[in-house]
Order: structure tokens, then C-alpha cells, then sequence
């Protein structure tokens, strides 16, 4: 059994959807990956993993203004204010959505529909540094 | 070690949750899977998976009318419209819900509770042919 | 490879997230895991698992307070009413967030960010002993 960590590094400027399938393929090809399991968590709480479309970057538009307007930055409507208008709203998004994704690997190929890529989904206004974990688990 | 990968291929005729619990437990006896992780991954952007409540249908018919209410086709509200009303507010809808589930198999048996199963959500209007990418990781 | 399983028995008393981090490394640390996957279920359809922020208390509350108004306890709304106001919203909660964590463990701590915590987040209303199904694989 062969186990790999990695921390993918990525930067965000501002909400939107950030499309790191490229980065999780050079991560499984880099280490000769054949067959297994590939978890990816990230460790923030106000951003988030999910897959989605890779074909029409309008899709990634609507995604964006439809969570928008679910969850408003309004800092009435919440407790948690202190960490600015978008902090409380990214939480909560990241709550709908997804903190990791956990894949499948085979034949050195990360398991994927034709139309599917990897995004990060930023919640929060400002740049932002983020961390993904990344473990392989198999042969 | 073991990995077992297997393409699981259901067929929908509109919205609503289809149960795939009992082909999820075939694919675990056919090939005699004892302790292990089951990674279940659609391999479509507007249609998911979730475990939901396996005894009143009536669950599953509130479900499907709760996330129509949440996500409207409506084609105002939406940029990307040229693949029909529906297709817009069904990538939300997969965001919303998930498009992977992670399983344990113990002693031959998929770990759920005793009002869990595991369904396929369709989100399209018309009739679609699904893949679901089956990997065990085990002995 | 070695694979451990248990089930984590929480009680909850009423809505609301119950951090349940310590639990999780506990049985980490009691088996002594080094590297590997750990796998949580929940076992039912009406609570749920995510991470979240484990610093300011009012980010819960605030998340509770935004899924409370979401998904309203309004018996008019749904078919499902025999098991109470609670029982549909508690269903819809579940799908919108999450039924199960795929963590990973390195050098046998588990991989979470600094501000991140394991919250089991109960949906219903009276007090509820939950099980969440444990499961590692790795070494």
C-alpha cells in the first residue's frame, strides 16, 4: 500500500469558482499513481470544494450569483460580524456545499466525467492563500 | 490489497430521487468484498447522490419539491440558458447536494442505518442515462 | 493494511451543532493510527456531519439560525408531517449539508486546518442519541 500527502497551494482574488483539476492530474502523474483512492480536503471554513461543469464559464457565473443571493452579506441577519460582511456568508456556503472531495483513481487517471472539473469555491471578498490537502491511498 | 472498479449505469425519466441501494449491495456480493471503502462518484454535473430516508415516498416527493421551490427554472434568473430551463438550476442543485458518496464495508455488508438508502438525484427534465464510477479499496 | 471500526455514540439535545473533534482523535490516538483514511458516517437521515469554525460559538448559531429559515417547520409545506414539524426540514437539512467526512491522518494526527472542528449538526428538536460509523484504513 502506498500512501502520498501533499498541500496544493492556491490563490484566490475574490468570490467565484477556481478550477484546480489541472494541479490534482501533475499531483497524480508526479508521483506515478495507478490505482486508488484520492482525498482532497481543504482546510479553510469559508471556502469549498465542489465539482462542476468545465465547459461554459457562464454555469460558473450563475453558481456564483445564485449562492450570492441565498445566503446576502447582509450583517444584520447575523451574530458573527466582526470578521467583515463576507465571513459569516462564506461559512454558511461552505455548510451547502462541500469542505472535501474523494475520488477515485485508475489506470493513472483521476476517475471524472467528460464535462467534470475540480473547483475550489472562494467565499470570501478579499485575496485569500488556500491550503488543500491532498492523500493518495493505494498502489 | 484490493481495488474492484465497476460502472454503475441507471436510467431516469425526470426529477425526483432513484434508489440504487440494492445495486450498490450486488456489486459488494458479486465480488465478495468483506471490509473496505465503497467510493461512489457520478460522473455528471446535474444529477447527485445522497443517502435519504428509505420508508415514507413521501420524503423523497417533498425533497424534490423543496429544491424546485429553492432552485427555480426560471431562464431570467440565469445566464446560461441555452441548454434548457432546467439545466442551470440542476448544477445548482448538484452543488447544493453532493456528487460523491464515501461508504465502509464491514463483515460483507455496506455500513448504513437502518432507514438509509442510497439514491441517484435527477435533476433533468428528460429521460438520461447516468453513470455512477464504483471503486472498492479493501480486502 | 490495517482497518479498525467503531461507532461513536453522541447524544443531542435539540438543534444545533455538537463538536465532536476530541471523540474523533481519541480513537485515533486509542489505536494508535499512523497514516490512512478515516471514514464517518452518519446512521441516520435527520442530523448530519461537517466541519466548521471552532473558535467564535456564534458562527454555529448563526448557522442554525440560517437553516431554521430555510427550511421552515411549517407542516403546510410538506406530505411528510406524521413524525412531526421537525422531521421534513431535518430530511432537507440533511440532503443541503452532509452525511458523511473522508478525512485523512498523517503521523496520527488528523488533517484539519487550524479553525476547523468535526460538528455533528442535529436536525430534529427532541433529545436524539445519534451514532456515527468510524472507519480507518490505512497503516
Amino acid at each position: 500500500m502506498k500512501q502520498i500527502f501533499y498541500e496544493l497551494v492556491l490563490k484566490t482574488k475574490g468570490l467565484g469558482l477556481y478550477d484546480f483539476t489541472e494541479q490534482a492530474k501533475k499531483f497524480v502523474d508526479k508521483n506515478k499513481l495507478s490505482n486508488g483512492i484520492l482525498n482532497l480536503n481543504i482546510l479553510h471554513t469559508s471556502a469549498s470544494l465542489i465539482i462542476q461543469e468545465n465547459a461554459d464559464p457562464d454555469v460558473l457565473d450563475d453558481l456564483n450569483i445564485f449562492f450570492k443571493k441565498l445566503v446576502p452579506m447582509n450583517n444584520k441577519l447575523y451574530k458573527h460580524i466582526v470578521e467583515g460582511k463576507d465571513d459569516m456568508p462564506a461559512h454558511i456556503k461552505s455548510a451547502l456545499t462541500n469542505s472535501h472531495l474523494t475520488l477515485s483513481v485508475k489506470d493513472k487517471k483521476i476517475i471524472l466525467g467528460t464535462w467534470q472539473g475540480l473547483y475550489l469555491f472562494e467565499h470570501r471578498i478579499e485575496n485569500q492563500t488556500r491550503k488543500i490537502s491532498c492523500h493518495f491511498v493505494g498502489q
